[in-house]
């Protein structure tokens, strides 16, 4: 017989698909959620991950679960640019899935389609969540919705964009690369203070690029070369500065990033209001793990009441998202 | 016959019960909201009120509404001590309701009796919404959520207490009395940089209180009552300052509000991370009052939906706050 308290103590079980740098992440979050259980990873290779981590059942991507093991929520943890589009749909096919798609234009149509294939099949889909998307997305709401006819910013960094280090690796005589996003300091000022100026990108954002160099390469040219790049480096100040494997290894290791969301608007005789929303992270990847893990904590939840489909942060109840329940928050948080 | 296009115009219709500062900060917001319309007050005073506000109805608190009034959400704009917890209980029986009841120790009985009235008459009740309660509620949960096992702060300030301007106003002697809550510079930065100390009240948090005292009084003996008054006053440093009746019109007129909500924690191998969620208001009335209003839009929908019953910021989805549609959200916010 199994009594209320065992019941109480079932957890919510987790599997993860890739095993990178969110993968990792998303192990240690599980050890800091207590409701939740680590039961299974997806990989490519999973000899390997099998030697990492003994305790876990370890499958191909597409290989059948075993009949005993009861996975509640996938949580996605592969690349947007190439993993995700595909690993998406046919996850959501045979599972509960959470993700942290990032392509922000295509947001709308991998919606759509997550959510054609999750309902189809009677799954919840937990779609592009982690800071941004994600928890900035839904401070970009709340401050539209509390100052109405106001002004909104996003600045991000100071951090490492990993699309941009990887463009700059691509420089003939680079050998490795690390680009930072570093927010003006001025421009948070003036945002701070209320002001509402129509920014360029070159006000917002500088870049700095960190760059081991082949040993004969030409400076100068990998400087013009990357300075000079359309979309990436072009259109901001960008420093590049040189440095040796030694520095980059030991300086440059970790993903640190964050941002700022800014909601400026006026109520009544003028009244000026300012909400600001910042995050400062020393692992991007590690943070972009906890949310995936809240979020399937809130896919499993709205699972469990019948509902099917894609969601986002913005259109999950906070409370779903806590270990939490809702007469504690009630007493405690609000 | 109403086509398509009208229905789509149909508008959300707003009462207000209560017409102070936050009522008038509704009646104000409302105008910047073009979903919604103010369609009735509800107050102890009509006559004085249908002079002010001569094209909507204005009726006494427990007048019957006409037949030809339709009124989708009244939001009760009075006050926590006196007025919510009366007024809340019998407008949930007869309306859709938002408020802002903000006796924080209170709110778990009063989400009770709301919840009980309101699924008893079939009607949805947002309760205690605003800034803090409210949006810090939000942001606390939040913040417990993607930073699990991690350390809360919440300051207030810079800006008016307005039940210790009251305080300090009974002391003997004082004509006028304004209390400004002031979060301790030192302390948001320990916190900023990802320190979790232990803080004292008085290391949080300052207070300074400007008093236009009588002609004759003993400003020694004022200053002492004041630093001296429990739980207002002796757990904080506080500074008494001495202002004439038009310093104090002048330059204390407005009733500013703030504060910052943190959350820090740390991942896999003590990477740390800090959330910071700062709100700087020039009139906390008017900010609660657009908060009330996206709450009544949310009240609204939930009501659509058919959901009864009581509702705080952490059971509602950020997407019902927006006027914006789930499509435009995903477009353009995510």
């Amino acid at each position: 017989m199994q009594g209320a308290s065992e019941r109480t103590m079932e957890r919510i079980t987790i599997a993860i698909a890739g095993y990178g740098n969110v993968g990792r992440g998303v192990e240690q979050s599980l050890k800091l959620n207590a409701d939740t259980e680590l039961v299974a990873i997806f990989t490519r290779r999973p000899e390997r991950v099998r030697e990492q981590v003994p305790n876990v059942s370890v499958l191909q991507l597409d290989e059948p679960v075993p009949a005993d093991l009861k996975i509640d929520v996938v949580i996605l943890c592969g690349g947007s640019k190439d993993d995700i589009p595909v690993q998406g749909p046919l996850f959501a096919k045979r599972f509960t899935t959470v993700d942290s798609f990032d392509t922000h234009a295509a947001i709308p149509r991998y919606y759509a389609e997550m959510d054609r294939v999750a309902k189809a099949h009677g799954h919840v889909a937990v779609i592009s969540t982690g800071w941004d998307p994600g928890i900035f997305s839904m401070l970009r709401v709340l401050g539209d919705a509390f100052l109405p006819q106001g002004t909104q910013y996003t600045f991000w960094g100071k951090g490492v964009s990993q699309g941009h280090s990887d463009a700059a690796r691509q420089v003939k005589g680079v050998v490795d690369a690390r680009a930072y996003t570093i927010p003006i300091e001025d421009a948070l000022k003036r945002v701070r203070c209320g002001e509402t100026p129509e920014f360029t990108k070159r006000e917002m954002h500088k870049r700095v690029v960190f760059v081991v160099a082949e040993p004969n390469a030409d400076a100068e040219r990998i400087r013009a070369e990357i300075t000079s790049m359309p979309q990436y480096f072009d259109e901001y100040e960008t420093e590049v500065i040189f440095v040796t494997r030694e520095a980059m290894r030991k300086k440059h290791a970790r993903l640190p990033h964050g941002g700022f969301v800014f909601a400026t608007g006026t109520t009544g005789e003028g009244n000026q209001h300012v909400l600001e929303y910042r995050t400062q992270l020393e692992s991007n990847p590690e943070f972009t793990a906890n949310v995936l893990v809240a979020c399937a904590r809130a896919a499993y939840r709205l699972q469990q009441e019948g509902r099917t489909g894609a969601f986002t942060l913005l259109d999950i109840p906070p409370c779903y998202l806590s270990q939490h329940s809702a007469e504690t928050l009630r007493k405690e948080f609000m």
